[in-house]
């Protein structure tokens, strides 16, 4: 493969890189990059890792070398881009990370818009575990403990535990390949889905109580202050309920609101495919993918509410 | 392998027979159940199903043979036991089908106790799917899409979509064999995770309300007749539950108590490895396995609930 061929090639002739992904980084982010990292060392080779954000609790766990949260001012050979379908999505580094020689941009979206000097894009691929598995066997990188949980993490959850559309059949080889390297299913799994503060479900526990649905196909359920208060959280503890009520029986459009101050309402929508929820968003202002989307929406809670279900009850949208 | 040799004789010799599995059946039950009863009409016998109980609600899409509740009055040439550890496990006909010449006993349980006059136990298999996958080969039956659904959906659900601790490898390998036989891992998931009716979130809501922590290793919930009755719901609605709860930080026990009448509740406990909860539901008169038990409990609810814990926190329970 030619892409392959040219990181060979710049990897054996560097010696310093720079390894990055989005802003709020997920599993597949966090993960491909600390198995990219561990390769690229296990070659003799120095890689730094920057994130503009934390790494997620749930995702503490992983083995992974030290993360820089500013960019260092060393000279890199190359920076590694992985997951990341712009280059604006790294965050504050990137106008910065442009003057390394190389640009290698890996990455799996559908829109990538091949902001890099390489881009490796496979959009058949399940996550950027799975391009980065591929990538070492091509590069004779043998696959360590560590280099296995940080695959097996990334492509375990970008494909939500083997369920999502975009689960391949070599979605499957790569986890039986980094089980056996030593990578545990039921730990990752414990770690990564059994880690919740309580304070979640208290919350969940509010949240379900508003739970709404119409023409048994959109449900809704909101979010105040005054529950975040009750219960001791903020908003960083909704994560997960939305696809959660996608799950009610014959539901197609599942959507969320949070209220971020009186009058004001973040809404976050999941589809299942039959209606563009990114479409039904733009209509407010917002975006985002087919399935998952979000926008912001002014007025009383339920003048807010009233507003999306005729968007989303509008004919051609069901 | 012998076993298989026996079973492969069998099957060439018979014309006629029958398959059931245990009560209260799960996805490996089912999806076991079917897929040998597909192979073997496409191997040109008949294959007669018995099920004491209904089809869950959440295995209704599985392609599958017509389903007896009451076992057919035909002689049948051998029976297979898919699932149980012991006979009286399929509930109703158990007395009957010792009848048959041959009844092949194909299981998973640790405590399977052979009452087969085959036993073909293997308790190193994720599932019984996984078995059948291994035996459908043996036997040279082609897999169809019909077969590949129900071993996909026996071997997925069996672990937890792929997350506890018996995932073997060589469940990924059968999973990556069903999708590319024709089972769609995304439909499946949608089918047996994204199918619950709405009241059980209405449910979920009530209980969560409940929700009280001790140590920080033990999680309580319970959930009473006015709390059914306000979401028009019914025992049947609290599957999942305490695995739910299961799910927060630290936690080592869940418990769900569950009001049969004023006075009486029943207790669900769902452990992670470190407390023996079979043995603590033993101090009440009920049992089940070391990560999974029950039992029932006399008193007011704080009564129990005291009753129980006193249990958890004894010496030598933690």
């Amino acid at each position: 493969m030619r892409m392959r061929a040219r990181i060979k090639k710049l990897i054996a002739e560097g010696r310093h890189f720079l390894i990055t992904t989005h802003i709020d980084p997920d599993g597949d982010a966090i993960g491909s990059v600390f198995a990219l990292a561990f390769a690229l060392e296990s070659l003799g080779k120095k890689a730094a890792v920057y994130l503009q954000d934390q790494v997620p609790y749930r995702y503490e766990f992983l083995p992974g070398p030290r993360v820089y949260h500013t960019i260092p001012p060393d000279i890199f050979d190359a920076v590694f881009v992985l997951d990341c379908g712009s280059l604006f999505r790294i965050g504050s580094g990137h106008e910065n990370v442009t003057k390394a020689r190389d640009l290698v941009n890996i990455d799996h979206h559908e829109t990538n818009d091949h902001f890099g000097t390489i881009n490796y894009v496979d959009k058949a691929a399940s996550s950027v575990g799975e391009i980065i598995s591929g990538l070492l066997k091509y590069l004779k990188v043998a696959i360590d403990k560590n280099i296995a949980v940080n695959i097996y993490t990334a492509v375990f959850t970008d494909t939500g535990s083997l369920r999502y559309e975009n689960t391949s059949l070599n979605a499957y080889r790569v986890c039986e390949d980094m089980v056996r390297a030593g990578a545990s299913p039921s730990r990752i799994a414990t770690m990564v889905y059994e880690n919740h503060p309580k304070e979640r479900y208290l919350l969940l526990g509010e949240v379900l109580r508003t739970l709404a649905t119409y023409d048994d196909r959109i449900a809704m359920v909101h979010v105040t202050g005054d529950m975040f208060e009750r219960t001791g959280t903020n908003s960083e503890f909704v994560d997960g309920f939305v696809e959660f009520i996608k799950e009610i029986r014959g539901i197609e459009v599942a959507v969320l609101m949070r209220e971020l101050k009186e009058g004001l309402y973040k809404v976050s929508m999941r589809g299942k495919g039959t209606v563009d929820v990114a479409g039904v968003c733009s209509m407010f202002g917002g975006g985002g993918h087919k399935n998952a989307a979000g926008c912001r929406i002014e007025g009383t809670m339920e003048e807010a509410r009233n507003r999306l279900l005729e968007a989303l009850q509008a004919p051609g949208r069901g």
